[in-house]
């Protein structure tokens, strides 16, 4: 599900960009299943768990073949889309975490990969879409923050044995409300402190 | 002989952004080696093959050197760039398939890393330079589809058990031809359907 | 040290991108560890140490703190940064050099490695950041050159058998001084010979 709905926000990027279907594709296969990808090579689960199953291959086909037909319904329906990928992040960085610590790594760590699970594709999205990563643009609604607090709840339950399905989901539902919260209200970050350069942010605001 | 030409696309890139002879000497690395060190991450073959074979470094330093000395002689046979371009491409499409599928992955997986051998140099090289991949580009003839049929045919043989090297060679020559019409006859892939925004697109054409 | 520098030169980059905080961090993580991790992926050494060592973790956590309260006062001691940032580069590239020796790979592509891990943080950077890599532009001073230098030095002494703490920390002395000649003097490295683009340039200066 998670997957599926990153490379939606990866195939309507790539209609926004005026990508052709072939860009739409790539950009959805790397918007859903980078992060995870980036996530295995550093555990060292080679290959990829990307490239062994083919349902995680599959769905952003899915989703591209969707967005090119019915592209218009699908950025008219915005706001269900921004729901389900808060669900996306919620998912992510549980899972994220889950398999990371399953490997080896310390609870820290884990965390840290359970982030950048969850938030990874769509950096490379950005990046190979020339745009700044929204997820560090300061006019932006929090975006790792949530997946951050869903990391660590996480870590905190298995640093005291006490993982159980039930908690994974509270964390997930955690950083999906967490999410949402952030999008109701317009939650941001702060930028640095003392920053003299407003003259300059005003005429260059990134 | 692929790695040479890639490299080639990728020292010229750099001569027109302006770069520096060490900046030409690393998007030339980059380009001809990206894809297949990606690939080689990707399957666990490490270290890459680009890190344990002299002959693979060196070939982009002399591509770089050919580059400095003689840029606008090779600006001036572009044509002929663009055809041993095109060779590369199936080259690599047919090489990296085969690799993977060596390494146990399945066969969609194998076509899939075929493709990102054959294209990945080029989306890093962009990256670096700073520009949208002209691989996702719809106003650029095809480029990934030659190498996904030379990647598919390879791993339908697979799937016989009959790949012979003459089979090989007949897909690298399919992507080679295609990429070859595509580029004389202008050939380009769709944009998705339905778009309103032709304004927008007109005003701001990426 | 090195992490720490190249930590606040990425967190600097953000401040001056306007980003907010998170981004600050995640601009500092990238920057400090970037280079080592992915030299630790292309050797195979999976978890990346930056991984499995907390403080290799914290420590750009600290470098972002100190941005964030401090960053005019940052900002002010500009040259005592570059200063540090060049030690930076003349100790990676000589741990990057060693440690990919050790683990079996030829001297050429050791000291690949070396130059690998001294300027890949600085490159994810800039291309998170969305600006071309300062490492390859040629109006910046000479910034992969000493890193080629101390790493080539290593290499040697390895081909030797001679390498010793001594001769080590002679090759990242090296570095670092060739790096501070070469912004002070303004050594910059030559662009591609008969470019005929005077005019495109003069307009388009990147």
């Amino acid at each position: 599900m998670g997957i599926f709905i990153f490379a939606i926000s990866g195939a309507l990027l790539a209609v926004r960009k005026n990508l052709d279907v072939f860009g739409m594709w790539m950009l959805a296969e790397v918007t859903g299943l980078g992060g995870g990808v980036l996530r295995d090579l550093i555990i060292g689960a080679v290959p990829p768990a990307a490239f062994t199953d083919l349902g995680y291959f599959l769905t952003p086909f899915a989703a591209t073949v969707l967005v090119f037909f019915l592209h218009p319904e699908v950025e008219r329906i915005n706001r269900a889309v921004m729901v389900m990928d808060a669900a996306g992040l919620g998912l992510f960085c549980v899972t994220g975490t889950t398999k990371a610590h399953d490997h080896g790594l310390g609870l820290t760590f884990s965390a840290a990969l359970g982030v950048a699970t969850a938030v990874g594709g769509g950096v490379i999205r950005d990046v190979l879409a020339q745009e700044v990563p929204s997820l560090l643009r300061w006019d932006r609604d929090l975006y790792a923050v949530p997946a951050l607090v869903g990391a660590t709840i996480v870590a905190v339950l298995l640093h005291f044995h006490a993982l159980t399905p039930f908690g994974s989901g509270c964390a997930a539902v955690a950083a999906f409300v967490l999410r949402l919260l952030a999008m109701r209200y317009g939650w941001r970050a702060p930028r640095a402190w003392h920053r003299r350069s407003t003259a300059r942010e005003a005429q260059n605001p990134v």
